[in-house]
């Protein structure tokens, strides 16, 4: 059996790990798609969908995974959400079998007829994303919540720095916030 | 003289009905607009523009309106709104007057010379879409702010259900909210 | 040498001329970028590409600085940061620096190797598109914020008119707030 | 039962009409479903989605078939093969069957499982909107393969004209043919 | 009273040059749009809309005309021709009418109510993007052609070698001509 | 060294593997784009990215290359040239050299500065895409030119059907060719 298991993964954290090694315990190949893959560059999404693949194939292959885990897909989104399973299925090979812990994507899968299971819960609050990138923010430590092989890739691209910019405040320039279109 | 009413309709509700009939009085022939057509899904828009058209032939036949409203038309958002009234314009069946009591678009139609009304206020604070998915959402009754044609439509399609998984809390989850593209 | 200004210009103000001035003993000629060209009729975006281009072309002119800038280009976003240097390239003649006071339009440039200046800044609160339209909100004075030939082609479109028009609340009329596309 | 029907009708003709009625023998409620919406103004798309929907309606009340056919709805080209019968779906009430001759929808409608079934061909090479189109731009007699009610919107909007036009050469201007954008 | 000229300028002519200069006895500005804005690297397309800015700019300057053509917009194809003028008004400037040849632009201008001339007629066969691009490609001289500033623009670009290069059949490789998807 | 391999692979055959085992003499690690991933159900491009991506990775793991072909990653069109290069890099790990032979590919990736090698041809006109659906499409044997394991995927998802099916003509049905969007 075939599942599949889409996320944002800013970054790919040990929750993510741990997931994921859980959820092989009940199919023999899991899709790991990454979802709003045209998104970087802010906040809260500041890595391309090319690094969120880097980080993830090498934890996959870290730990063992990547036999059982042949398949990182980055998936746009499409803003329709009548489309959005059809839009999936068209960018995966057939799978039997969703995990997500998102109540939308729960329903959308359900309304046309795939299977959904949550993923078991694992340390939410420790190993979220949110508090990573907040971690990541305020220069404290973060790589303990993040898998040895994402915490490399995040170093080689700058990632801390990245996050850092971005969220730099407008004070000290003439022009306001939101004065330019990105 | 033909006429335009756009709307969201989510749900519509009698408030609509009540509009319609009152400006079935001005004009001989009205098209109804569905507006973001392409939403679907969301707390702010849970019925897809296919849904809501089922709703609104239904109410109209049920209440000998069909014949004064042929047009019932999906509008998806265009994202600029420079271009919205000549959007509308190319979907449509001449119009001579529009209806609407959103400021933006009265203000659209009025710099493209099209003559705008506003409808006739009617118990406005009852008969809203907010309130009615806000009831739909806490298990109130919501069925006698609806004409019983769209009520069975909803029945059918389980939108009740709908909108509570939508709303559900990712509490019990492992991946945060807003980890899922959708 | 030739550099690059973006920013939004809703309006143009007395602020970005200071600016441009400022840049143009730096570069020999200055590229005009206007920001999230295909928006208009919202609060914090109400005027058109064109529209703005209008007003610029009429204070460079008005100021003798037309021959230093020869360029004002409309850049529409892409909703893709990773594109998003990439695009405004494509759109505009070689230019060596870039000008800007957004952090995330910093990075951005940065990480595509073109090299980044912040303008100085002049009078950063009370030269602001923001306060600027709120006080034609109000009814306040504005127009000593804004140089004069940009002034008149407010006027002359009915700028302030139009601000007005879109941020009129839904309070009387039937429909509720958003309950049109627009 | 509730059948769909979806073709372009560039313009509606006496063949739509007679697949129409044969249809009308086969379901209780037929869609009649306008294919590239989007597309007007070329040789092959010389009508918009407003200007179709005009024509059917009229078609439909003259021969007592509106209430068979109560929804007309224009649908906009996805460029996406995999996701277009979802969005067919997501822009219409609820069908069983739908007909149509285009083997490329007939396969797409049945790898979702919507049974498919192809009307009965009626004057294939008379009644044919490339027929019409060449005989409006050789201004030849066109009007006896169109319906009365459509003859007199197309008369309404100068849509013979149109053709025309669009289908003149460049001969006699100096701007080459292509060299401007639409 | 401001005129608008739209073309594609690939590249920018020394017909073009004088369609200019006779359209400037008519109108005291003129706004030189640039037509299918996001097409490049093809070989009917094969500069961007900033190097065609640069080009035209150049050209502008040199023959004195930059005054009189304050304004080079680039204007991306919507895929929608009943929008298209719409859209182009968004971008640009206030104007009293529109020079054009080809056909379906002025019909879709005078469907707007916009007055359409079609600017005089100038060596056609000779000075014609078609020609000169087919000149680049078999190695032959096109410099006498092009307005000598627009001339450097393409020596500084490489432009054609790119036209070459781009032409180039995929006789000696392995994958199929189309087999990747630029 | 990490490549990048884009191709459409409608289907992925023979040739496409020897030229993976030809690179693999070059590079560490390779990357396979699939091409146009938001195209299938059409002649050219008659199968989805997922079913794509299913053939390839049974292929790769058949073979023994999967470790040495860690991501396979589709790539959709963006109809911008001068973006392409930017989008296929926001979407793919970090690589060093890309392998193409379309020149236009090659042409965009030189421009970006990226070092391009062209594929040693292998039987050109005998393992080709074009080839193979022609085949297909007359009932040929075609299995020869493609690895058993994608054969197994295009039985699985009856390729050759559908194939047949997208292909039939009109000749049968009422409605003209081209008569429906898709």
């Amino acid at each position: 059996m075939r599942g599949l298991l889409i996320g944002r993964y800013q970054p790919f954290h040990k929750g993510h790990l741990e997931v994921i090694k859980s959820i092989l315990g009940e199919v023999d190949e899991l899709i790991i798609g990454i979802g709003s893959a045209q998104t970087s560059h802010t906040l809260e999404n500041p890595f391309t969908a090319g690094e969120r693949m880097t980080m993830i194939s090498a934890v996959l292959k870290g730990n063992g995974l990547a036999d059982r885990c042949p398949y990182i897909i980055p998936i746009n989104d499409v803003w329709n959400n009548a489309l959005w399973v059809r839009h999936v299925r068209s960018l995966t090979p057939r799978f039997e079998v969703a995990y997500t812990g998102n109540p939308l994507a729960k329903r959308l899968f359900a309304e046309e007829g795939i299977p959904v299971r949550t993923p078991t819960m694992f340390y939410r609050f420790k190993y979220s994303g949110t508090e990573i990138r907040k971690r990541m923010l305020d220069g404290r430590q973060w790589e303990d919540l993040v898998p040895e092989e994402a915490v490399h890739v995040i170093y080689e691209i700058g990632g801390v720095e990245r996050i850092k910019d971005i969220s730099k405040s407008d004070r000290i320039t003439y022009l306001e916030p939101g004065d330019v279109s990105p």
